[in-house]
């Protein structure tokens, strides 16, 4: 029986691992290269460069969230890989095109820092944090079905992974509606969510989701 | 006898292997960086801002396109390389030289994504691809010759690897040789090639190929 | 009781780890890529060459002094990480910020190439220095609190790495008080601080602190 | 006695290593990305594109050997990671130096591919290839001195990679000499240097430089 390239081929969770950390690193890094110093031809004194800072704050601001989504998603990645025994080809497509949308967040980030009143902005930006998540789902269901999970993960954790996933969508989902009465209000929620996932307050249970 | 460096030099595959995660991610995330955000002076409502968009999906499909072909041949390396028992300085060079093609495509990506009609384009992004496919082999047959392939390495796999880049490289130039009839053809011919190499589909011994 | 999430992501210190490193590798690589090539229309003569190149050198200047910045932190950072047991949920966000910090040093310091004469560009890039220290004391902290220190860290290292970031930043800030006199003042005292750091001459015990 | 920072701080021989793959695939990848794709807006036909491209061949030479560049200087330094037992802090520092000599090599690649009839373009050129030369040279003479070197390294070697590295320079040296006579005699001279050490053929015992 001839060996077939593809029940070899893709299977080091280690190397996806790897390519995963360098995605997130040169993304990390360029989104924030997208904020431009002020040209020198238009500043002429210490005050106007005071003014010319302040008036990136708000691109400053949207970087930084930015930064928060590519953290949390980060982290939910690794959580996943960290629990599994070995790869499949299956899944390092599926982190592929996860990896795929991680590169997309510079582009959808400097569209919302651009035209941050438009709901095509928003909703475009919405959508990059949809397809992450429900790549990371699958991707995970796909680790689940194919038994690559490792034997000593504690229990629970399956259902703890999805169920923190799915209720993070439909949070980011809500936000995004909230759209339909004004992207500032639907940005800011959005923001709040990202950070309860940053900070997990212990206050009235928020750390249980 | 004087130890001659040459003996001692890119023995290591961990090294080699993360350089080339780096080469791959730093090429994957930069390829869609070249996806710009549209100019705020030239929109000014929702629905221009939906439109802009809209044209931007022929060059979205280039580069997701281009984000596969990396996917693919970061797989068929990593295969590769997960089953060398050790390195040497002349495959080191070879994969080097691969990294190289790897840093090419985002330029033949950007040639095809601005001249999508020229023949030129489509036969410098076709010639990236054999480029890779070539160096692949080249590399895998010099890892052979020299018995740096892990004994424990499934029974097959040489033959299997040889075949798997053999058989994609004639479909890759099959479909850019369609570029006679019209580069559009051409070009879903070679997407065609590609899906099937990350879809996989079981059936028609699809699969096996 | 339920596996919650929080108690299982983010305790990989070898990814952290892997993020780091890419992210400084990323932020070191692109700082001296601001250093641009004089334009070939300007220069006609291989005497208009060497002025062009010698008109660079303040900003190389700059450019060297954030780079050794960027290796000052990144040895600092490395240090805490290689004795760590383990990470945290809590950690990872606190070293994800340090990161932040990082990739916001190519901004900093293309602000004080361009505007060296500004007490605001000072100011703006003694505070991405005063972040960066702050954020690895109060990760240092956070360790030193969630026992994820290994337990064969030799004896009087937690204060000795406290000592280190708490010394370091009162000099930078006393540097930067300076610009009150002289922003050039200012930043030569910075530029003292950090070569103390990186040469750590071992007269009058300036190795000591 | 207090634990001082010092003794201590850069001893990881692997995340050392991680970080300089990290700045080799960033360096080598934006390297490439300097290879401008021909703009839309001069080229309006197949043939207008081939004209194009093969204006480009020049450029694209230059490029292909600051790659060799990189890959000679990436293998010349893991060479001597992999004989590494352990860090030092002083050996941590001559390395970022030797890093901060690659990220030259876009900045001074870019200068010889606009500015190739010129000798201050050369010079440059050869200086950076230079630097790293001597970091690498001191570097290693560094390990020795401090005993980092594993005691399992093959007898000869330190004597290896010294003489490999004082030939390889003085071959360089040699080479930028005849910018004298000619740059462009120059550029093929150092272009011939890197050839053998790429390729190193056994003919005329040239392998044993």
């Amino acid at each position: 029986m001839p060996e077939t390239y593809n029940r070899i081929a893709g299977h080091s969770v280690e190397r996806l691992a790897a390519l995963s950390d360098g995605v997130f690193a040169v993304a990390m890094t360029l989104l924030v290269l997208d904020l431009r110093v002020p040209a020198a031809a238009a500043v002429h004194s210490d005050v106007a460069l005071w003014r010319a800072l302040a008036a990136l704050a708000p691109r400053f601001l949207v970087y930084l969230m930015s930064f928060a989504t590519l953290g949390i998603f980060w982290i939910g990645q690794q959580t996943q890989l960290n629990h599994l025994a070995r790869g499949s080809r299956e899944l390092a497509w599926l982190h592929i095109g996860f990896l795929f949308a991680v590169t997309l967040v510079p582009f959808s980030t400097g569209l919302i820092a651009s035209f941050i009143a438009e709901r095509a902005a928003l909703l475009a930006y919405w959508g990059n944090i949809l397809l992450l998540g429900v790549l990371l789902l699958v991707s995970w269901r796909c680790a689940g079905h194919s038994g690559l999970i490792r034997p000593d993960a504690p229990a629970g954790l399956r259902r703890a992974v999805e169920r923190r996933i799915v209720i993070a969508q439909a949070l980011y989902a809500a936000g995004a509606a909230l759209c339909v009465v004004s992207t500032w209000l639907s940005l800011g929620a959005i923001l709040l969510v990202q950070l309860n996932y940053v900070v997990a307050p212990r206050i009235a249970g928020l750390d249980r989701i």
